[in-house]
């Protein structure tokens, strides 16, 4: 591991083409780090998606098996480099060690599952339907359809995730899995983490023999150069996790575009969760400690922190309240990412005090020290919940929101009003989960993934996970951000008629040679033709 | 057959809440046909969006085999009107009978490919991945995934498709077929055509105990309506088959609503045609009957008309256009499709013809006869066309452009200045094949299909087909708006985590009742748990 330099890796260029630098900041301390680093000029950007460009065919053209040789290699390297790796993350997020320690396995974990996939190389759904020169009153043509890469793919770092949703995360790893070049802009909060990451892609990428462009690193603070690089004409998706302001300022701008491309912006949720009675009269300590545990989690900094509770008022409610709020008080602080993350969660908790109709039941204890996010639970009534929308947007940190019904419908009306989710969570006994099957279908209506008797901190990598709902959860709430169906997101359906054998992609041969399970004339079939 | 009354289908209610009428026109004659009709007004288009808010969580919860019913039984009804439906849709369309006949035959065929898929219903790609309570550090929670409906769609006919693409077709049938209520704009051009077709499908719907709000049919002269339909807060989805400047408007609407939602919009298309020598040499005369054909088909109405045709100058490829060239000139006109395409079809035959650089090589044959589009091929230079975007603008009709390429080095540029496209072809002989699998990627690059030796026109209705491409062929060039693939369009992935078996979708529980292929725990099984 060399030292860091602080430039942008323009392909296999190391560059740098201003003198204006900047620091990453230790939260804990609230001090600044060394070296300097040096945002990207429009001319570096250019160079970078230029560079994607021409990349494109061969990418194209990669086997699975040498993409999954090129992702398992990049987790290799990262998994020797883990010790560089931690100690600099630690540095500038203020996440305690065995949480990167974590995170750097989840992101190897996710390379690696992109891997197998690619590998095995089902995903691409084969379909062939086979010439008939005899129908009538048309021949029918020979067609053979896969889903192809769409091209070069932006993916923009997340603050709370410096592994698993960042340079090497979950969007380049199913990029790449895809055979898309990859442009990543580096968060500027944890850049030197992403300059280390960086160059272990960019040296994997030289020793699998990859072109020139197939990943690039973007140095720069934020929305300048983002929107730089949203608007080159050889972007064709963009994949990013964030605010609501920067994601839908993406989504704006590539709407706006001569040419519009797909952006995956995952920008706010705030998890409802709805407890019955039956479940808080039959384990109310035992919910009100889960729960405690999912919204202070990371200091509360998870896209699924559940920031509503909803409930009807009864004895068990009440005692459940109460404990939870006893829980609350005793919660000890934590080091936020940034302290821009940091007095953000006191604005929001300062303005949610102040509202109408809104109450601070509980407050966490608080060190004093910089950067330190202090757990505050509030409550409100579910008819001023419905009537003010702003009680749904998301306050990043460890503070949630309880709605007090008076009865179930105003659940209902409560659940009718929301905007869309991640997740959404119920708890209630066997019985009351069959008496409220209609409410389960309207959580399901606002919500990408619905928990029942469980928390939604946690997204597990894996084939059946959705990390995704409904806007503005998602921009695009079709999709997934997390597990293998986020391949997906950066592919186009693309069709053969009448092709020579040889002139068609491996898997759409008909010797099968890839031995894929493919759609042939509509029945499911891995057998030769 | 109950007799026309030019109003909306509000649901279940014909609607009619103004008087100004309007009718559609005969453009063969340019005679208005009886009888009036009455655009929709705000108030209806709010009634049809809400009932269809409505009717999403039982349309949800409608099982495969149901859905597969009732498109089955819109597809026996259109069989059983097909008499009365092609009497209006000549008159309204100036299509002839056969070519109706064999459009609701597509219609039908469209209805029953969704069918089949639905019952037999693989498509919803689900998931399981069984929990895991000894997993370290975390124990690992059930999850099940797959694709569920996205909620209500607005689909707006098309001027050239009055069944294919229009009430009853593809995005319709697919929107159905995904479990999504539906809300079509009838084309002003053939509105009895969509009154007699809405009439069918509200009967289905009726007959198979769905919910008011599965379908409404929407009377209106166009944008005014749409755009009304587009803003509402209830809609999740939008097909469009028309303009690009429609295209377009709907798209900017779209992506500017407090929640964005997708749009599919087929727009343009110049479906770019490469001829090679050898195979010009080879079977010359055989290519250019083809291709004419191609080009005048329907008076070159298709979206996949060749409107771009990209050659080496030649000995061969000479002959070659004196042989089009001679062939076009015996084209016989043909009736448009309504006075404002043929407007714009000449209007647009007259400014290429006016283009600087540009040639008219050959006009076809004209009778006078009212709104009867008459063939042209122009013809430009390679460097001429790189240098003028406007060059790739569609002339909707019987119109194509000859690209003189000096060298294959021009071939390349001029492929490489196309936008999205929905076909691009090749013709060759089996060794130009080989050696320009170069040429091969970069049409791939900027087309849905890539067809060799053939004719873009006929787009089959299979798993395989793709009709979509880059923008702006169509908006969203990852999808479909043909075959199986198309239900994909109107999905979104949801998952479950941890549910009591009985609380799961049928697709999801232990038990397989459906028998589905499921992907569980990362391998393909149709097997119970």
């Amino acid at each position: 591991m060399s030292s860091l330099l602080g430039q942008s890796f323009i392909g296999f260029t190391r560059s740098q083409s201003q003198a204006k630098p900047y620091r990453a900041v230790n939260p804990a301390t609230a001090t600044a780090l060394a070296p300097d680093f040096f945002a990207a000029t429009a001319g570096e950007v250019d160079r970078a998606c230029e560079l994607a460009a021409q990349a494109t065919p061969q990418l194209a053209a990669t086997s699975g098996h040498k993409k999954a040789v090129l992702l398992r290699d990049i987790a290799t390297r990262i998994e020797s480099a883990t010790p560089a790796l931690v100690a600099r993350a630690t540095q500038e997020t203020g996440l305690p060690e065995a949480r990167c320690q974590g995170e750097i396995g989840r992101t190897m974990g996710q390379l690696r599952l992109f891997a197998d996939l690619v590998e095995k190389g089902d995903w691409v759904d084969a379909r062939i339907e086979t010439a008939n020169p005899d129908r009538k009153p048309l021949p029918k043509p020979d067609h053979r359809s896969m889903l192809r890469p769409i091209g070069p793919v932006a993916v923009f770092c997340a603050s709370n995730f410096p592994f698993a949703y960042s340079v090497a995360g979950g969007d380049t790893a199913s990029a790449l899995a895809a055979g898309c070049p990859v442009i990543v802009m580096a968060h500027h909060a944890h850049v030197g983490t992403a300059e280390i990451m960086a160059s272990l892609i960019v040296e994997a990428v030289k020793a699998n023999g990859l072109p020139e462009g197939t990943f690039s690193l973007i140095m720069g603070e934020g929305r300048v150069v983002g929107q730089q690089v949203a608007k080159h004409p050889a972007l064709r998706a963009i994949g990013f996790t964030g605010s609501r302001t920067g994601g839908r300022a993406l989504m704006d701008s590539a709407a706006a575009r001569p040419t519009p491309i797909p952006v995956y912006a995952e920008m706010s949720s705030v998890n409802p969760i709805v407890l019955l009675e039956g479940a808080l009269a039959a384990r109310g300590d035992a919910i009100a400690t889960g729960l405690l545990g999912s919204c202070t989690l990371g200091v509360g900094q998870f896209c699924t922190q559940p920031g509503l509770i909803v409930l009807v008022r009864s004895a068990a409610s009440e005692a459940f309240v109460a404990k939870l709020s006893s829980l609350f008080t005793e919660a000890a602080d934590g080091v936020m990412l940034t302290a821009g993350i940091h007095q953000a969660y006191q604005k929001g908790v300062t303005t949610r005090s102040a509202q109408a109709g809104v109450k601070l039941l509980a407050q966490g204890k608080s060190s004093g020290q910089p950067n330190r996010g202090v757990a505050a639970l509030f409550a409100t009534e579910a008819k001023t919940f419905v009537a003010e929308a702003s009680l749904q947007d998301e306050i990043f940190g460890p503070s949630s929101l309880i709605i007090w019904c008076h009865h179930a419908q105003e659940v209902d009306a409560t659940i009718g009003a929301l905007h869309g989710n991640l997740t959404a969570t119920l708890h209630g006994t066997d019985v009351e989960l069959i008496a409220n099957a209609p409410l389960l279908t309207k959580l399901e209506a606002i919500a990408g993934r619905v928990v029942i008797n469980g928390f939604p901190t946690g997204v597990e990598v894996s084939h059946a996970i959705v990390h995704g709902g409904p806007y503005p959860s998602l921009s695009d709430g079709r999709t997934t951000s997390v597990g293998s169906n986020a391949i997906y997101r950066f592919t186009r359906l693309t069709c053969y008629q009448t092709f020579p054998d040889a002139a068609l992609p491996a898997e759409l041969q008909n010797a099968n040679p890839l031995n894929l399970s493919r759609l042939l004339n509509g029945t499911r079939s891995s057998a030769a033709l």
